[in-house]
């Protein structure tokens, strides 16, 4: 057995599956390994953003890591973008990098970069093997650290010559069953597993913590009886859920807490995976404009954080604060991202003595009636309200055009909704890609909610989608521009824009064809004229099995 | 004026005049500030590891630096694999990376990353810029450190309030005009615009200037009598050009020298512009495979290294050595890449007494027929050939499939080679996009040769071509598969290959249509069947203005 071959081995033992990869000359001991190991499902991506969001997108659906199999320095560079939305979700997931045998990287052929010094500003734990005996250990604490709490990106480095070298005979022995990956990321059960019994393997580097544990601006970590007082001595306050207080249990203790303090339940802007819809408690999300988050928390005298960082501005602007919780409101860190937020939101429900069976406010069922006539961001919100599947998984990056898309499908039957965690757009189809791994067999659907400018970062998901047959049905909210930025660019005071200006926001000159650029990587596509046409599309494509494109012209945006 | 003006105003007097592109919110100010200066040429790019690569062309054509403007940490770290390759082809390219606003960033607000750590293993000088006052020095030594010698990438990170706050007047005032960039890199004339007059600007941070200057088992500069006895002592000899020495008066100082020294004159696998053709002196390049390269240097006993890294495999196999070069031969670097390598081998030449009119044996001018039938390696190589314009700018990424091809083009009128120098995959289609911005106006052409699986890291390039009607043709080399990769997995000993590998390495499931993406992103596209057709193809697409894309089935490769 070689090293590839024990890392491959050591990964299934723990739980971890599914592979996601564009693999070169360094992993080719990899790739070779696959054939002799065939319970790891590998999957391949055309470019590495692909391959890391769809581990985002696997690891959100599932709660446990996939692996990336990457090549060297530039591989790892262009997975960095996702792995960033991955580590705001707190997605454990395990990235494999090639690097060069040890012995030839001082002759610095063309290859060679800094890949730990890549790694560290989008992982939470980064180290290099250098020894295939060691292999196993490696692994296991990668697996460990992906796990958390909190869950995050693990980088491991694997140098050519520890993939191809013999693992000495002994190592192989110590390889005993472990514990497989649990789901809940939490340490007690997924630690036991390092087979040397020693400390943490050396030669490790961890990322910078502060990072995704919040700003410095967040407070310490509040008891659980203050958070009680607060949320009872009768002055306006809220609850503030994200992480993995956002669905199951977690979601709904929040809420039965929330309904008996008479406090306002709100999530973050940015959830990793929200469960919503008729039957779910009712979320009120904040908004991504600091204009109207400060409107939703404005009068709030205590805001109860759970599991989240205290929101802020998403970006600065001149003269505007970057807080957004009011003056004078106090915040109340019940848990924070390493901590356990199921733990803590039962904690605070037993002080305030909020049985199981408590009352909880939940959303109604309705749909939009079909929507007719001209496609506009509001009859695009009611096709998709009207036709939503229960069960669905939501990849949301439709941002300007999808504004009306969560109001349209708030009572549309039970469903999960994921979005931009980290800001880096070309997010959205490689993270329904790997949902649409994840979920293949289970009968659910995946919903991928584009828009045009963002589809171009990772367009070539639609190849992988195809290649694996995925139940993933992509809208394509085509406004023709960057209308964000258009937005942006009015707000930043930046004074009337030119001609240079609004060009460089035009995606019009020339129209992208999204329907052409489907059917060029095997998905049928069709492009919607009406609303009419938009239902019977998303209908049909949401029916047939495999991935298929819906492309959506709107009206331009600059 | 702000700090994002007086960043365009300086680098317009710097004689920086093009800028590509991918802005976000945090760059507004910058994409504003283009109204105001029309002499910046702003080119938009779907996706930064276009805007990298082409400034990558961009610079290896005009030895100037093009800007980029880049979005945060993951803008930066999209256009990180194309900037690794422009620093391996030590191109000159200044980024601009737009930062949240300097009170912002401690809120650890969702796009918050190290983007000084991101850029450093990619560049050779970062720094941020934290006062607009200072806005113009910062920019003038980010200009200085691009250009060099050596040329490389300098990264400047601006905060929003940088850029959207005024310059006071007083720092205005100071703006005197410069000296414009000059072309040929070297300190004496580029270096005196630095306004403050003091030293460097602080907070700068330097990249590891060791990985792009050669192994650490490269030998020191040797004196030039050394260089001259060695060639001249009668032992088999060689001459190995690189990074500048292979285009131009160097290119020819090298050959004449050679030539008087019966020496053989090689040069590097991978050179950033390679001059050749008919008229043009003869330059065998050294093979990327290991083994074939040890056979062109067999035999030597000296070997003189010019503007170059002293050779080494690619990649490194179980048990074979990283060294090409004979045990024995000995090395002797006339020219480092911090060097002025034309300057050497004047030295040269003068130690040996070979004048400027020394006889330079020169390529003969000939041209492969027309050929006819199926389209295979040789009929695809004899295709190119028959029709490579004089002065075509090739951007060769043409991998497996265009092996043939450098031998087909050797006596065709005189050209640009430009190869993948850092072996990050993805670059041939922004790069001839670059280099199309570079020609512009000359007559000249760009011709790309672009593999299937290469192409697809960076396709959305095509949508800046059609945008900026460029004269590139794109030839897609498509055999369906990462052919490299089967013939490496071969090599690394890791056995016979299973379905599991070989699927990893398979791009027909489903096949790729590449006519349909050109044309989706608005280049007109055709497929040829056979060379007839290739030819007929291939003439048309260069005579049309504007860019096209000719897509040529091949073999399976696997």
């Amino acid at each position: 057995m070689n090293g590839a071959e024990q890392t491959i081995e050591t990964l299934v033992r723990r739980g971890v599956d599914t592979c996601f990869t564009n693999p070169g000359t360094s992993e080719m001991h990899f790739v070779a390994a696959l054939d002799r190991q065939r319970a790891m499902r590998s999957v391949l991506a055309l470019f590495e953003g692909v391959a890391t969001g769809a581990a985002d997108g696997f690891g959100r659906m599932t709660r446990r890591p996939a692996t990336t199999l990457l090549h060297l320095g530039p591989g790892m560079a262009n997975g960095l973008a996702n792995l960033h939305n991955a580590r705001r979700a707190r997605t454990p997931v395990v990235n494999l990098v090639g690097e060069h045998a040890t012995g030839h990287r001082r002759y610095d052929p063309p290859l060679t970069t800094d890949i730990e010094g890549l790694a560290r500003p989008m992982s939470g734990w980064v180290a290099t093997v250098t020894d295939s005996s060691q292999v196993a250990a490696f692994v296991d604490a990668a697996v460990d650290a992906a796990l958390g709490p909190p869950a995050t990106v693990a980088t491991l480095v694997v140098p050519a010559d520890v993939s191809w070298s013999a693992v000495p005979d002994q190592a192989v022995d110590r390889l005993v069953p472990a514990d497989r990956a649990n789901g809940g990321g939490h340490a007690g059960s997924a630690r036991p597993s390092t087979t040397t019994g020693s400390a943490p393997p050396g030669r490790t580097t961890i990322g910078t913590r502060g990072a995704v544990l919040g700003g410095d601006a967040d407070p310490p970590r509040s008891e659980v009886r203050e958070v009680a007082v607060a949320l009872t001595c009768g002055a306006p306050a809220a609850v503030l859920i994200g992480g993995r207080a956002t669905t199951g249990d977690p979601l709904r203790r929040a809420a039965q807490i929330a309904e008996r303090c008479h406090a306002k339940l709100l999530c973050e802007t940015f959830p990793a995976r929200l469960e919503r819809g008729a039957g779910v408690p009712a979320v009120e999300r904040l908004a991504y404009l600091a204009e109207l988050a400060r409107l939703q928390l404005a009068g709030l005298e205590h805001l109860v954080v759970v599991d989240c960082a205290v929101p802020v501005s998403f970006f600065a602007y001149p003269d505007l604060p970057s807080r957004v919780v009011p003056d004078g409101c106090q915040v109340h860190l019940l848990a924070g991202p390493a901590d356990d937020a199921e733990a803590a939101l039962e904690a605070l429900a037993g002080e305030l003595g909020v049985g199981t069976g408590s009352p909880v406010p939940t959303m109604a069922p309705t749909r939009p009636l079909r929507p007719s006539g001209p496609i506009t961001a509001e009859s695009l919100a009611a096709a998709v309200g009207a036709v939503l599947p229960e069960g669905a998984v939501v990849s949301d990056e439709s941002n300007t055009g999808g504004l009306h898309i969560p109001g349209g499908t708030a009572g549309a039957p039970p469903h999960d909704w994921l979005t931009l965690t980290g800001g880096a757009i070309g997010q959205g189809l490689p993270v329904a890609t790997g949902a649409g791994v994840a979920i293949a067999g289970t009968g659910r659907q995946v919903l991928c909610l584009e828009a045009d400018g963002s589809a171009m970062y990772t367009i070539q998901a639609l190849w992988t989608q195809a290649r694996e047959s995925l139940d993933v049905t992509t809208v394509i909210l085509d406004n023709h521009a960057y209308g964000i930025l258009g937005f942006e660019l009015s707000r930043v005071r930046a004074g009337e824009p030119g001609p240079a200006a609004r060009d460089m926001l035009d995606l019009s000159r020339p129209d992208l064809d999204f329907v052409a650029l489907a059917g060029a990587m095997g998905v049928p596509a069709t492009r919607a004229e009406s609303a009419d046409e938009l239902v019977v599309q998303l209908e049909r494509a949401l029916h047939e099995p495999g991935p298929a494109l819906v492309h959506v012209p709107m009206e331009r945006s600059l």
